[in-house]
C-alpha cells in the first residue's frame, strides 16, 4: 500500500476499513459533535442521543486508535477526560458535516420518494 | 418533521435513519461507483470488490426507495438493467466521494497514528 494509490473499491486496500472507522452510525455522529466543541464523555453521550456507553466507548477508541481523536486527561482531582478532535480530524469533520447537512436537508424528499416507491410496489 | 428542522443528532429524527442509508460500506460504495457511470447489477458487483449479491441488492433496493438511485429497464429481449444515480443522486454522491479521497490520502497517516498508538498502550 506505501508505493500504490488506496482505493477504497478493493477489498484488499485498507483505505475500506478506515472509511467504515468514520462513517460508522456513533462515529460519525460523535466526530460531528466534536467539530462544534470538546466533550467530556458523558456530555458526549447526551449529544449523540441514544448510543450507549459501550459503543460510544468502542467508537472512541477506534477514532483515538486511527488519529482522528485525542483523548486529553488532565491530572486534577478527580482526573478531567476530554475528548477533542485531532488537527487530521479537524479537516475530515466538515466532510461528515456536509454530509450530514445536505441529507437532513433534503429528507422530505427522501419521504416523497419512498411514498411514491411504496406507493408503486 | 414537517416543521422543525431535521437533526441527525435527535434519536427520534428520521434523518439519522436517512444518512445510514447512504454511510452504509456497501451503500456508500454503490453511489460512488454510480458516480463515475450507470453500471449493469454484474458491473457494479465487480465494481463493488467483496459484495455478495444479496447485499448489493439490498444496498440498491434501499437506494431505490430513498430516491438516490434509478433502476432502469429497457424492455429488450431479454431486457436491459441499468441502475444510475437520479439528480438528488448526483448532488450527493460528491460528498461522498470527497470524503473517500480525503480518507484515502490520508491513509499513510492513519496506518502510523495507529503504530503510534498500540506503541504506546
Amino acid at each position: 500500500m506505501e508505493s500504490l494509490a488506496a482505493d477504497v473499491f478493493s477489498r484488499a486496500c485498507t483505505s475500506r476499513e478506515a472509511l467504515e472507522h468514520v462513517t460508522g452510525k456513533w462515529s460519525l455522529l460523535a466526530l460531528s459533535a466534536l467539530q462544534e466543541a470538546p466533550h467530556r464523555f458523558g456530555e458526549l453521550r447526551r449529544r449523540v442521543d441514544g448510543v450507549s456507553e459501550k459503543m460510544l466507548s468502542q467508537s472512541l477508541q477506534t477514532l483515538e486508535r486511527d488519529g482522528w481523536v485525542h483523548r486529553e486527561v488532565r491530572s486534577t482531582i478527580p482526573p478531567h477526560v476530554e475528548y477533542r478532535l485531532t488537527p487530521a480530524g479537524a479537516e475530515l469533520a466538515p466532510k461528515l458535516l456536509a454530509l450530514i447537512g445536505f441529507v437532513e436537508d433534503r429528507l422530505p424528499q427522501v419521504h416523497a420518494a419512498r411514498d411514491r416507491h411504496d406507493a408503486a410496489h
